[in-house]
């Protein structure tokens, strides 16, 4: 018996086997432009047959935006094209692959999930595992188990104010931390700060394109100041943010993930800590923050884990 | 067998005995200002007993600053006069009263516990307690149990930035909410308006003494612009740390209390309410934020709850 995890992502649909704690195979495929939640249905279920899922396997799927675990249903996905009224992404999956049920999740809980299981955060039974991607989102875990709360949101790190009526969010709320930590808040700020003057090679490297991860790092290797003020906001942020959930629950123990994270390496989170540290008033906190270690696969393994259940 | 409950303050020592969650008895005494930690004993093991403590009633103690539980010792307690090193309060409580132990924990944690158990909280299994008084702190409740953390810290909401950079807070950091929401920061601002030509009627009320809950009661009455636009940055701070900690662990119950919210009852909390909600970014949140029921009573009551566990 093994159990299947499926990490569905705006361009790409990434998919494990997992047997025990062993990625015994990987897929993949994009996720379709054309078709709206029906074709990504019919391309999560290819890669779920091409994983040689068994009638016994258990099944689990990563989806970004709000979702109803409870009922398999994807609330909200601005990211997933064509995709604007709640889908009940698991129960038309289950259909389609003939199984009883099939598990979905919130991505980043599952990235969080991961990490606690196999990852950074193994040895402990408390974590908060954030991921800094396109957005900024949070998993918790008490207890070794996944926290979702009473309406879905916890670990919702993202959407906390660290500067009070700063930028605006994607969500539309003014100074959340996504704002300054997430790569599309930073590229549109980097995009108004070039257009008034402050030249910077994040523009020129990005062209008409998005400003990845990796162009954010060369940026940075070339010394460009603008690169360099986003960056150390995003670390003030991160820091900010971290500081609040340590002084409420205590934890010892933050896993830093996502792409621009991972990027950036453990220099980038090792600046993290020192700045969450700085805004704990004692200075005393068992506090650590470490780099997520397993990358890409955080989500569709995550997602397997918890299907496994 | 009952449950004798101390809440040990800066400027009085206040006990229930509790059988069941009926307070049978109560009793108090000023706490010394001469003799320092040993004197804070006597005066202690004097309420404990007149409260008619027997040698199988358990004997808890609610006590300012950082306290560690394991052994019953006060790390740091700048509200009690004479006191400055650490002192083994349990131990020496218990080597006076010829028992074996005697808890002590944070006020702030007793009273989360009270509130909990037998207050504003007592049909839930999760619940946030902020007390609003001198300084601003937290007691969290999850899955019914008290969260100590790591460091003995969970809860220390107080120190949570809401204003980057902001006032300088008791613990000489920057910008938390204890010293927007707190009274201490709180007077201190009003004086220094008052002295920069904004005129107060706080002033006026509270002479040399403290500006007390009544005094800024008094104030709000009058229309006092000062003590309106203070209120307000308080209750706007509280909604901004309350929305933080939402976001992070999806609670539906924040019970407020303390001095000062009592004073200025459910319209004081339902503004608290109101300005945490506009800080989430998913308007569907299930939280509530209400009035603490126990009053003066909740530190003392919630001791004996605690140590009769």
């Amino acid at each position: 018996m093994a159990a299947i995890g499926i990490d569905l992502g705006g361009t790409k649909i990434y998919g494990v086997r997992l047997e025990g704690d062993t990625v015994a195979a990987e897929g993949k495929a994009k996720t379709p432009t054309q078709g709206g939640p029906l074709g990504v249905v019919d391309a999560i279920a290819k890669v779920v047959s091409e994983l040689g899922a068994g009638p016994k396997d258990t099944i689990g799927v990563g989806a970004p935006g709000v979702i109803d675990v409870e009922r398999g249903v994807v609330r909200a996905a601005p990211n997933l094209p064509g995709w604007i009224e709640p889908f009940a992404l698991g129960p038309a999956l289950a259909e389609t692959l003939g199984v009883d049920r099939v598990l979905v999740d919130n991505d980043v809980n599952v990235g969080a999930v991961a990490e606690h299981r196999m990852g950074a955060g193994r040895d402990t039974d408390e974590m908060l595992g954030i991921f800094v991607g396109t957005g900024v989102g949070g998993g918790l875990i008490l207890d070794g188990q996944l926290r979702r709360g009473a309406s879905g949101l916890a670990g919702e790190i993202g959407h906390v104010v660290v500067v009070p009526n700063g930028r605006t969010c994607s969500c539309g709320g003014r100074g959340h931390l996504e704002a300054y930590a997430g790569r599309a808040g930073m590229e549109r700020r980097a995009r108004e700060l070039d257009a008034a003057t402050h030249d910077t090679v994040l523009v020129e490297l990005a062209k008409a394109k998005r400003m990845t991860s990796s162009v954010w790092a060369k940026a940075l290797a070339a010394g460009d100041q603008v690169a360099i003020d986003l960056i150390d906001e995003a670390v003030g942020a991160l820091g900010r943010a971290i500081a609040g959930v340590i002084l409420t629950l205590d934890l010892q123990l933050v896993v830093v993930g996502g792409g621009l994270a991972d990027r950036l390496g453990p220099t980038f989170v090792g600046r993290v800590e020192q700045a969450a540290r700085s805004e704990l008033f004692a200075g005393a906190s068992p506090l650590r923050v470490v780099a997520a270690e397993l990358g890409d696969r955080a989500g569709a393994v995550g997602a397997a884990l918890l299907a496994a259940k």
